[in-house]
């Protein structure tokens, strides 16, 4: 059989644009001689709408997108994922569907089974899940359709204390017993540096496990915070995976099920993924929010060095302003290097001294503050200096300004809120220290363009005399191990210790995440490229006691 | 059979502390002659732990929090609610359970089967729902226990897009085929002013329904947002409550189930509820954060005013602090009246003028600004610079900054990011503006201590000449009765505009509720007090095309 893989990046809410964008590879895949083209999981809304499934409007406007679709399906027949309302008195209003549009109508709707509801997911807060399991047939062919994590019955664990069998049931085991010759399976399933071989995993054993192909059609792009990666595939049911699309990018193709073939994807390593997920990340967001123009602080240092050259390849040298912020504690070395970095990108960028601003607040509040030594209230007023001034650039041009807080930093609270932890958008918040060095490293690999000196120099907030991060906090090799086992592998402080590092480290680490959880409360999004980022996928009660 | 209730605050992952209040009222019940005292839902650990509940450590330590009550219950059983392990290997790897504790061990434990996953409920995100129904024979009687939602299956709906039978099943139905004698609910629902009744209506028509009396037990006190407000009960069989215990805090009473008797408690208005729910979620906010001392901007004007006097009654007036920070744009009433205040409650207050660090930013900015007109950019500089003095004296001195924003505003997204709307806690912002002026009055009730003028005058956010809220907002009257309807009611625009407002002031509100989501992102918590506060119980997309 014909079919087509439609991997396209939807715009959530947007119906127009993702209706269009539909019909638009409908035509294409009818052009190829298709029998059946493909879409991905809650393709209609883009995935993941949140609460705006519970708007009757929202939910009206989903259907008419359906039936405005499935009158294109004349000569080819399409699966596209949209909500659909659960007809039964009880239950959840909704059920994750999939319509097969076949002659002008909808022909059939299959429902997703399994609902993932743990990290970023929340599919129990609207939908139903299916319980009836049934065989969908086309063109004398037997279809097994499933959703996204209708194939992950079992799934990898990253830690003992996971599960690997999360659902009492089995979709894939149950629709087996009809005899398909065929899984189809919708997805919206995004990147994670960390579990990039899970996917292929997973679905490589199912269809070993049924000795049956399947077609694999994931979603690509940026939603807020969440990347999704693409990549969809097809899989035989030797487990070989003749064919692969693109990831980052949208990308179509129509391939023959009985004869499948495709040229190859490169698999780049981690750190070129990261970059690409990031850059897809910003260029999304200011696409998606119609948005153009970004701005940041420039202190001369690696992460706002990164930031800006990622923010430039997002959205073009002629959209990224950097401003220079000095205090009296700024090494020149610092404005040199946030110079250079700005000329190597040909961006503009101002300078803004901060420091008779910082003096007059210290004067205004010196009555009130009864001779106190300095502390961290006077390190963060100069923070906060700045982070009104970048703002002000922000609300008189309409720039919206990227947070460069790295995830080390965020998970241990070393940074300002108000201060250098405002932003739109936080783009190193789940990238740790030690990957922005490799990112950096990656992004000169051609040439300079993150300065040199930026890269090597001892890392500094430079809001005291020789302050080095070092100062307050384990070298960068010892915190982004300890946060990893702590923050991705869930392991306890006990278990971090048992692996080898100092008791007085991991104790003093594990205990900074817990008292910042307040801090992140109020973070801009983070973009997300590892399998636990701050923010919407890691729930932490604020008011706790945390040992 | 006498039982006691055992209604009480506990504080999310503080073992110790619970377990020991948990011993403490085993104690007093078993000298008051009770055969089983009944504790609220996940007592052990506090509701809601959230994603504590993945960590390893944890389950362990609530493990051995059981183990040390059970040894308490030598001559009386208790009912706990604590998570347990699901032994099944499919499936979540907990249930939320009761543990039923007497002869000093673990006599049964019963999981919970409805698990809420909708507005500030996650429990799917952790649990594993209990599918096996049967009945605990306790000293001849027979008794149905149940866990908070299970008895929520037919459920009261706020709009006709809601939906009142939200499960497949009702465990009430089955467990009554056991013919059980008594039904225990181990409960943590939350307050919510306009939602009181639904509580005793859902529970009410069961008792009637299935002719059983209920013993219904209730957390209490503030778990950051979510305020519980106690109101424990027993209920009998023909639908009347004779015992009822305190809303807001603590209490503890043993009744006889044939012959139940109790005080009857006063019920107030939802304005003096609202009054005890943001006072005591302002005292359990601080007292479990470990902090003392709140720091707040008083600007004469009505929101600043009421916070600042909850605050009193939360923490005392040696605890609260208030800071005057007059720009060049405010009036000298807005002066006097904020003094007024701090002389009515007897707070420490004291005065920062903002214009010299105003003028130095506008002075450093003009050159980058290229004469363009003032704008937002300038009115943010001022909510900005009182931002940073207010924050420098949090961090100084070690206040918390107490956020004074009402629901109104930000559901429009009149405030600013960094400014106005910083915060470590929002405490009117699920209180809309009309409320804000009743809760005045209501703390008035005795003699003035919200300044008259506070209360009459214009609402102004004086950040320009003249300013005045109505310049940019309908009258809030009208703004709130429309943001209700879109907020809680969960009504379209069409469907508001059909109720009879102006389609113009519905699609200039809706649009300005919509597109402040990037606000809201960032906000401090909300303490919620509404059926659907902003925060973790609303979730929007923020990059999403609404129209």
């Amino acid at each position: 059989m014909k079919i087509a893989l439609a991997q396209l990046n939807y715009h959530i809410a947007n119906f127009e644009a993702n209706t269009n964008k539909i019909i638009g590879a409908i035509r294409q895949a009818e052009e190829q001689g298709a029998e059946l083209v493909v879409f991905s999981e809650l393709a209609v809304t883009g995935y993941y709408p949140h609460d705006l499934l519970e708007r009757k409007e929202f939910i009206k406007k989903a259907e008419q997108a359906i039936l405005k679709i499935a009158q294109e399906c004349t000569n080819i027949a399409a699966l596209v994922g949209a909500p659909s309302i659960n007809q039964s008195p009880r239950g959840k209003k909704l059920f994750n569907s999939a319509y097969l549009l076949n002659q002008g109508k909808v022909e059939t709707v299959r429902h997703k089974s399994l609902l993932p509801t743990y990290d970023i997911f929340d599919e129990y807060r609207h939908f139903e899940p299916n319980r009836q399991f049934e065989i969908v047939p086309f063109k004398g062919k037997k279809l097994a359709i499933t959703i996204c994590e209708d194939l992950w019955d079992e799934q990898p664990t990253q830690n003992e204390f996971g599960k690997d069998k999360l659902y009492t049931r089995s979709p894939l085991e149950e629709l087996s017993k009809h005899q398909p010759d065929l899984v189809i399976n919708l997805s919206a399933s995004p990147f994670s540096y960390n579990q990039e071989n899970w996917r292929k995993d997973t679905l490589v054993k199912k269809a070993i496990k049924y000795q049956l192909p399947i077609v694999y059609v994931n979603q690509v792009g940026a939603q807020t915070e969440i990347v999704f990666d693409g990549g969809s595939f097809f899989l035989k049911e030797d487990g070989t995976i003749p064919v692969e699309l693109a990831y980052f990018e949208e990308d179509f193709q129509v391939i023959d099920t009985d004869n499948p073939t495709s040229k190859p994807i490169e698999h780049e390593d981690y750190i070129a993924k990261i970059h690409q997920a990031l850059v897809l990340g910003i260029r999304d967001y200011f696409q998606k929010m119609g948005f153009k123009d970004a701005i940041l602080g420039l202190s001369g240092g690696i992460d706002s060095a990164l930031v800006c050259a990622l923010a430039v390849e997002a959205l073009g040298k002629d959209h990224v302003r950097g401003v220079l912020m000095p205090s009296r504690y700024s090494s020149d070395h610092s404005i040199d290097d946030a110079v250079k970095l700005a000329e190597n990108l040909g961006i503009r960028h101002d300078t803004i001294a901060i420091q008779s601003m910082v003096n007059d607040f210290e004067e205004q509040l010196k009555p009130l503050f009864n001779n106190l030594p300095p502390n961290v209230a006077e390190e963060n007023i100069q923070a906060r200096t700045r982070g009104i001034l970048v703002m002000a650039l922000s609300n008189k041009f309409g720039n919206i300004l990227l947070n460069t807080t790295n995830k080390s930093e965020c998970a241990v609270g070393y940074g300002t809120l108000y201060g250098d932890m405002n932003g739109g958008l936080s783009v190193l918040g789940d990238v740790y220290k030690t990957d922005v060095y490799k990112l950096s490293h990656y992004i000169n690999r051609e040439q300079e363009i993150i300065p040199h000196n930026s890269i090597v120099k001892p890392p500094s907030a430079e809001l005291r005399p020789d302050q080095k991060d070092t100062d307050s906090l384990p070298d960068y090799d010892i915190l982004d191990a300890v946060l990893f086992n702590y923050i991705e592998m869930n392991l306890s402080p006990d278990e971090i210790i048992s692996k080898g590092f100092e008791p007085e480290t991991v104790l003093k680490i594990t205990r900074m995440v817990n008292q910042n959880e307040y801090k992140r409360f109020q973070s801009p999004p983070i973009l997300r490229v590892s399998s636990k980022a701050f923010g919407f996928g890691r729930r932490m009660p604020l008011v706790a006691r945390y040992n």
